[in-house]
C-alpha cells in the first residue's frame, strides 16, 4: 500500500482524487500496489465529497506521518507550495506538482533537494496539462541533440487566435468568448500578456538545456496588440498567428521567449485549435516530433499526476531525474534573428522606412498602412532600422 | 563500460552506431556509463566503414560473451531474428528491436521469455520510427482507461495519399514518385497492401488490451483502390483519406484494423502529411493525445532504440514491462460500425438500392454513378444491403 497526500482540493486535486479511484484497477496493476490517498489539504471542508473524511487542515500531520511516501501538490501559487514542498523533501517524501509557477521559480533547488534526499521531485503536469512532454522529452529524447522545444501552451490564447482566424472575430469578442465558455479567467492577463506560456517555457529549456531562466529575463509578449488587419495580413500569406512558447540552443548557449508568431499553415504548430496545446521538440538526428492533446481541465492533469506517480512507484530514483541549474547565462534576445511581418504607418514609410521596404516583400500597400515582410534581422538590427518609429505591428515569424 | 551487439548493419544498425558514436556524451550521461559497440553481426564486410574492426559473422560469439549486454536486433525479418532474440534472452541478455514483423509475430513469446530470464525485451522503434509512442502509453497513458489507439503507421502511402489530394495525382502516378524519392520500395505492396500498418496496429492494440491478434486475423485494406472520384468526393466534403490503423477496445473487447478512412480536416490525424506518422490515444480521463514525428529513416528510428538502451541501462526491469496474450479472442470485425461513403453505378442505384439511397446523404448524382455518405451501420449490415451489387467504392468514414 502506498500512501499519499494531497495538498489541494482544487480542480486538479479532486481531478487526482477521481481518477486514483475510478482507475483503481489499471494503477494498482501499473504501479505494483495499491494507492491509498490518506489526507487531503485544503482550508475548506468538503462535507459532501466522498473524500470529506480524507480532509485535514494542519500540514504538519502529513510531514511527520511516516506513511506518507508521496506528497502530491496541486495548490498552486509560489507560497506555501514552496515551503511545504521543501519540508516534504527533507522528511523523505517525494513529491509531484502540477504548479507550474513553483517549478518555474524553484525548480532547479527542489530537484537538487530530492538528489540529496533520495526522493524524487516530477512536474509532468505542469507543462501541457495532459499531454506527456516531460517524460518522453527524458527518456526519449534527450540523448539526440536538441536544437528547440517550442510550443503553444496556453489553450485560452490559442483558442482565442482559432476564434479570430476561423471566425474573424475582434480579440475583444474572443476573449469574452473565452470568458463565457470558461476558457479564460475574469481576470485573464496571466493568459492574454503571456505571463503562463512564460513559465511553462522556462521549465522546457531547462528541461533541455539544464539551465533555468530567471522568468522576468525571458521576452514575454502576450496577444493583446494583434489587430483584425494583421489576421488578414497572416491569412493573405497562408499562415495563421499562434502565441508560441521557443527555447532555442545555439552553441550550447539557450534563449527563452514567448510572443505572438507568424506560422505557414503548413508547419504542424499552424494546426493546433481551439483550447488544445503542442509541444514540438527539434533534434538531431532524431527530427522533428510534436506533441499534441489537451492543455488543461481536472482529467488530463490529473492524468499526468498520476502518470509521476506510476514511475516514482515503479523506478524511483533510477529513472533519469532532470537537472536545472538556475542560470543567467542565457544568449541575448537582441541577437534573436528572423523574419517579420510589420504593419507601418504610410507616412512613416514614406519619410523614413525606405531602406526597410527596398530589402522587404510588401504584401500590401494601402492608404493608412504598408504591410511587408522584412528579410531576417535580430531584434537589435530591427530597433536600430526602426529608429523613433513605432510600427502600427510586429510579428515575428516562424 | 557497457557493452553491446548490433544485429544487422543496414540503415538502422548503422544509423544505431552512428548516434551512439556522436552524441557519446549525451548518451553516456543519461544513461549513466558508457557504452561500447563490441560487435556488429552481419553476412556483409564494410571494410570502410569506421565500424569495420567490429563486424562479425558468427552469432554465437555474441551470445556467449558474458560481457554483452544489451542485444540490438535490427534485422527484419521473422527469421532468424527470432532465433537470435530467443538465443540472446536466455543468456540472460536484454534485448531491443526495431523490427515489427518479428514483434507483431513473436513478442508476447519475447516478453514472457525476458520476464522470466530478468532481462527486458524493448520494441520502441517498430512503431513510428523516432516518435516517442509506446514509452509514452506505457508509463504516461496505461493508467487511463483506453477505449482507441490509431495512428497514421506508414509514410509511403501517406505520401501517397498526399500526393493525390494535394496535387492531384493519381495514385500510380504518385507510387512512380514515392518510388524515385526513395520513399517506397522497388515492389511496393508491404506498404500499398497495408502489411506495414497492419503489424503497427497489432502491436499498438497489444500495448494497450494486452491482447496481440494474429495478424492475419487483423481486416486489412491498402490503398490501391482509392478512385480519382473518391479523392474530389472527399475533398468535396471537407475531408481527406488517410490510411489509418485502428485498435478499439469496447467493453474489455479489442478490435483491430487497417483500412483507408475519410477523415475530416478538423481532426488532428487529417493534417499529418506526406511521409510523416502520427499515432493518437483516446483515454478516459485523458481525452485525446496525439504523437507525431518521423515514422522512418535511419536518424529517426535509431533514436527510439537508443532511448529504450538509456532505459534499460538505467531503470531496467524496474520499469513497467508490457505483456501480450496471443489471443483469438477479438471482436469481429462484423460488427464494426461507421458511417460510410459508397460510390454506386447508377444503373444499380436506381434497379437495386433504393432503401439504401433513401437512408444516406447524397453527395454528388452523376450520369455514371452516385455518390453518398450513409448512415451508421456495421459490415455486416452493409454486406446485407448490398446484396450482390459491389460498389465502385467503399471508404469508412472516421
Amino acid at each position: 500500500m502506498t500512501n499519499i497526500a494531497i495538498l489541494g482540493f482544487g480542480v486538479v486535486g479532486s481531478g487526482v482524487a477521481k481518477l486514483i479511484t475510478d482507475n483503481k484497477n489499471e494503477v494498482a496493476k501499473l504501479g505494483g500496489d495499491e494507492i491509498n490517498i490518506k489526507y487531503i489539504l485544503d482550508l475548506r471542508d468538503f462535507p459532501d465529497s466522498p473524500f470529506a473524511d480524507k480532509v485535514i487542515h494542519n500540514y504538519d500531520k502529513i510531514v511527520n506521518d511516516p506513511e506518507i511516501s508521496v506528497v502530491v501538490e496541486v495548490m498552486g501559487g509560489s507560497h506555501p507550495a514552496y515551503e511545504y514542498t521543501v519540508a516534504a523533501l527533507k522528511a523523505g517524501k517525494s513529491v509531484i506538482t502540477s504548479n507550474k509557477e513553483v517549478v518555474a521559480n524553484f525548480g532547479d533547488e527542489f530537484l537538487a533537494l530530492a538528489k540529496e534526499c533520495g526522493v524524487c521531485y516530477r512536474f509532468e503536469a505542469s507543462v501541457g496539462g495532459g499531454i506527456p512532454v516531460i517524460s518522453p522529452i527524458i527518456s526519449c529524447i534527450k540523448h539526440n541533440k536538441v536544437s528547440e522545444v517550442r510550443g503553444i501552451l496556453n489553450g485560452t490564447t490559442n483558442y482565442i487566435l482559432t476564434q479570430m482566424f476561423t471566425y474573424g472575430q475582434s480579440f475583444e469578442s474572443a476573449l469574452k468568448d473565452a470568458q463565457k465558455k470558461g476558457y479564460a479567467e475574469s481576470n485573464p492577463d496571466a493568459d492574454i500578456l503571456g505571463t503562463d506560456a512564460c513559465r511553462k517555457i522556462a521549465i522546457l529549456t531547462a528541461l533541455v538545456s539544464e539551465k533555468l531562466a530567471p522568468v522576468s529575463d525571458i521576452h514575454t509578449e502576450g496577444i493583446t496588440k494583434i489587430r483584425d488587419n494583421d489576421v488578414s495580413a497572416a491569412n493573405k500569406i497562408g499562415a495563421t498567428i499562434k502565441l508560441v512558447g521557443r527555447g532555442i540552443i545555439k552553441n550550447g548557449k539557450p534563449m527563452a521567449m514567448v510572443a505572438p508568431f507568424i506560422v505557414p499553415t503548413d508547419m504542424p504548430l499552424s494546426q493546433v485549435s481551439g483550447v488544445y496545446n503542442a509541444v514540438e521538440v527539434v533534434a538531431e538526428p532524431l527530427g522533428n516530433v510534436m506533441f499534441y492533446g489537451q492543455g488543461a481541465g481536472a482529467g488530463a492533469t490529473a492524468s499526468a499526476v498520476v502518470s509521476d506517480l506510476m514511475q516514482i512507484m515503479t523506478t524511483g530514483t533510477a529513472y533519469p531525474a532532470p537537472v536545472f541549474e538556475k542560470c543567467g547565462d542565457f544568449a541575448s534576445f537582441d541577437n534573436f534573428s528572423c523574419k517579420r511581418y510589420l504593419a507601418l504607418s504610410k507616412s512613416d514609410v514614406e519619410a523614413v522606412l525606405k531602406t526597410l521596404i527596398e530589402n522587404s516583400d510588401v504584401i500590401y500597400d494601402g492608404e493608412d498602412e504598408v504591410q511587408l515582410i522584412t528579410s531576417e534581422m535580430t531584434e537589435a538590427e530591427l530597433t536600430k532600422m526602426l529608429g523613433d518609429t513605432k510600427p502600427l505591428s510586429h510579428i515575428r515569424m516562424l
